[in-house]
């Protein structure tokens, strides 16, 4: 039983959702406690699983009526605290709304709700030669809604944008249970400002998404898939930025750096050489004579800045493998070490390279091991700290490394993320970025539509800026703080 | 010398910027009383032009004070009355703030003045092999603040996306007169909402636009450009559903009725067959190879839906000649009656043929003369009425026609308005769309960043739903409504 709820509360979160879908037993509460995030934890009071939009509603007024927080939950895969219910309240999860609805093939879109699997969604659309490009590496197990409220992105991201610009519709449930249906099947609509825009990424401080309608592609007819290895980090970055000045587009243009090349290595034993400064993984998709053709173009491009090898996959196993070997990097590196700790600096495309050399020295400075990969088409890098949580002195320079990377972010015309969101963990230094102005623009978006901060509070915006909150692993103190019986 | 404003607040817009850039004469006054909507009418009390943003915000800190209506204005091409200056006050001109500031190869953007003219914009990024593709038919005067103001679409929006899949970043000044940053030349940023796309669109409602990064994409190598001419109206809208259905998403797919092509005929001599029921323009563009592939494809696919014509032109001549003939209907159109007013009702892709049908049998039960023409692809037509506003009766008729038309769109699951805009003419519709839900989360947002509803008032949001607003031509009585001498 919940030791924040009354028993009340948790009666008339039955009511709505039926008996067997409120769970308030400590072993399930300790579940959803935290996400994918190193180092935040807080209890939720109660799990809930309602069964459609009107239950989502009631349990919102409900919620509203005693100021009880509301945590939206995917699959948990977030990687900044965006669902790790800070101030307790109700995590809530939908695995009874799952459903793919409705595939239009004249009008290419796709209608679902929010609990759908990413890869399951991806997987159904192609059945049809359709194509749903946002391919966060959280696919197989991370929900539409999900990565609807983060705005995912994905390894396609540089060639198909990100899931912000899939999606056409939505229903969102808002912090007052009102029902509210934006956008449809409709590639244009300017009738009053951009809320599916607005919804999209808001991280479920908003309201809550219960329904999606997104646009689809025609899936692309022809795949390549290649690797180029560089023994300097400079010609690698150089060839990111002579691939697109030579006018090409690729779908996928990835980066990983030697530390992470050979943890992936060791994990994968596909034969990467580990004695390279870089490895660049690019791919294109389209009709079979253009893919070819830039193809070929681009690995001018790789061999005319230095590559030391090009390896061009000649099977789909081996394209497979290729595209395996940069998937597979979180998993690989966070064997390593008991914590890791991935970011998400981003910086335009151009000041990779830049970017890449002050992580190392900032790196090199405080003596943490920062082994840094992502999407370096988009100039969105995923620098990732092995460490240990449990030694305080490290953890300090750890955080003393990280805001000093999100500082030369921004130096770089960056910015502090770039598609895992805001979420607990780096609400602090999003001040840096948008300055006291566009914080308080935001802020002034979410007190107009979630007055009472029921909506997943304490992401988004800081308690204070520039200090990243220090939060402990002891689950006892950390989520009673702002819950109160009701 | 204004009529409303005091000497003393004249006084301070000119220390502001200068003697020459505040009129209030009323000659003056009555060139900027009105934009390319019918019957829509009001004087301003003052024209501005600041030479940059400090001091759009010292005008905007200024007017804040006295609650001066603002009114940010490209070059006056809105067609649903969302230049007009309502309820009077300043309206503020970007002749002064019209430069492109930097082209970035690199990282594929560039980043503009709001006063640049559209067309402008896309032939000098042209001449570096690069390409913007919104393309407003009004684009050769229509300026980048005011397609950002609108989200502007065009012609190639079926491929290519509207004006707000192009900005990556904004400057606005907002009605406190902070000066806010969002985005930058990044592909992917979640820090915090996205208020980038919040104001594209917002219709000068919510803040300033005082510059932008826009994203350009390589310019495609090869173009295309074909008419398919049908006896039936269903057997062209079919097409249009069978050609995406097939996986061709072509740069252009534009529809004009038997109506509008014997207008454009009339108007352009370039030997348009006056008998058929409708007309597709269909053009792609890409590598040559796949342009003519799918352009062979697409021809298969109108003659399988019975086009008694299919004409590919054979040079770049034959090719403009065909695209004008769409490009310049709205001129053609408006030279036939005193009044011409266009709409704006977009329906899902695969409703065109019900839609059109619709709209004619509104016309007809009116009794008033409407021509249909659009972007069939995007399912967005612009049903055409020509019309004498002299005449009350029968404008009382077509007001009746539109309301129907906006109520049918809706039914089918459109909206009111694809890409001009709701401005004044469409508020009073908007609930349609939205819902009092939807409506009253837009309103949150609105009076959070203009509490005091000095940013290009009355936009928007209508002071009562259901009904347009009757405006009567008299300038003398409506410019002095809401605003009192200060």
């Amino acid at each position: 039983m919940s030791n924040i709820l009354s028993e009340k509360f948790i009666g008339l979160l039955k009511e709505i959702v039926g008996e067997e879908n409120v769970q308030a037993s400590t072993v399930h509460r300790l579940a959803y406690s935290y996400d994918a995030t190193a180092q935040y934890q807080s209890l939720p009071d109660a799990i809930v699983s309602p069964r459609n939009t009107k239950e989502v509603s009631e349990i919102i007024r409900l919620c509203q009526s005693k100021k009880i927080p509301i945590v939206p939950r995917g699959s948990g895969t977030n990687l900044a605290a965006g669902t790790v219910p800070s101030s307790g309240g109700i995590v809530l999860l939908f695995k009874h709304m799952n459903k793919i609805i409705e595939l239009d093939e004249e009008n290419l879109t796709v209608t679902v709700q929010p609990g759908v699997i990413t890869k399951d969604l991806i997987d159904y659309v192609e059945k049809f030669d359709l194509f749903y490009p946002p391919d966060p590496s959280s696919m197989k197990i991370s929900t539409i809604g999900g990565n609807i409220n983060e705005n995912s992105g994905g390894l396609r991201g540089l060639k198909y944008g990100v899931t912000r610009d899939y999606v056409y519709g939505l229903e969102v449930v808002m912090a007052n249970g009102d029902i509210v249906k934006t956008g449809g099947k409709l590639a244009k609509d300017v009738a009053g400002y951009d809320l599916t825009s607005l919804f999209v990424g808001s991280e479920g401080t908003l309201g809550i998404v219960t329904e999606a309608t997104l646009k689809l592609l025609p899936k692309p007819t022809y795949k390549e898939t290649m690797l180029a290895f560089y023994d300097s980090l400079e010609h690698a970055a150089e060839t990111v930025s002579k691939i697109i000045a030579s006018k090409i587009i690729p779908a996928t243009l990835e980066f990983m750096d030697q530390a992470t090349i050979e943890v992936v290595e060791e994990y994968t034993k596909i034969g990467l050489p580990t004695d390279v400064e870089a490895v660049l993984l690019l791919e294109q998709d389209g009709p079979e004579e253009v893919v070819r053709d830039e193809m070929k173009r681009m690995e001018q491009v790789c061999k005319a800045n230095h590559a030391r090898k090009v390896t061009l996959a000649s099977t789909q196993e081996e394209a497979e493998d290729l595209r395996t070997a940069r998937r597979v990097a979180l998993s690989a590196l966070a064997r390593k070490t008991p914590t890791t700790i991935l970011e998400d600096a981003t910086v335009p495309r151009s000041k990779i390279a830049e970017m890449v050399r002050k992580i190392r020295s900032i790196a090199e400075k405080h003596n943490v091991t920062i082994c840094t990969f992502g999407h370096a088409g988009d100039g969105n890098l995923h620098p990732t700290c092995l460490t240990d949580a449990r030694n305080k002195e490290e953890m300090e320079r750890v955080e003393e490394a990280f805001a000093e990377i999100f500082s030369a972010s921004i130096d770089l015309g960056g910015t502090i993320t770039g598609e895992h969101g805001v979420g607990e963990m780096k609400a602090p230094y999003l001040e840096w970025k948008l300055g006291k102005e566009g914080i308080h623009v935001m802020k002034s978006i979410k007190d107009a539509l979630d007055p009472t901060h029921i909506m997943n509070p304490g992401k988004v915006f800081a308690k204070s800026s520039k200090k990243r909150v220090v939060v402990t692993n002891d689950t006892n103190s950390s989520s009673t703080k702002n819950t109160t019986r009701v």
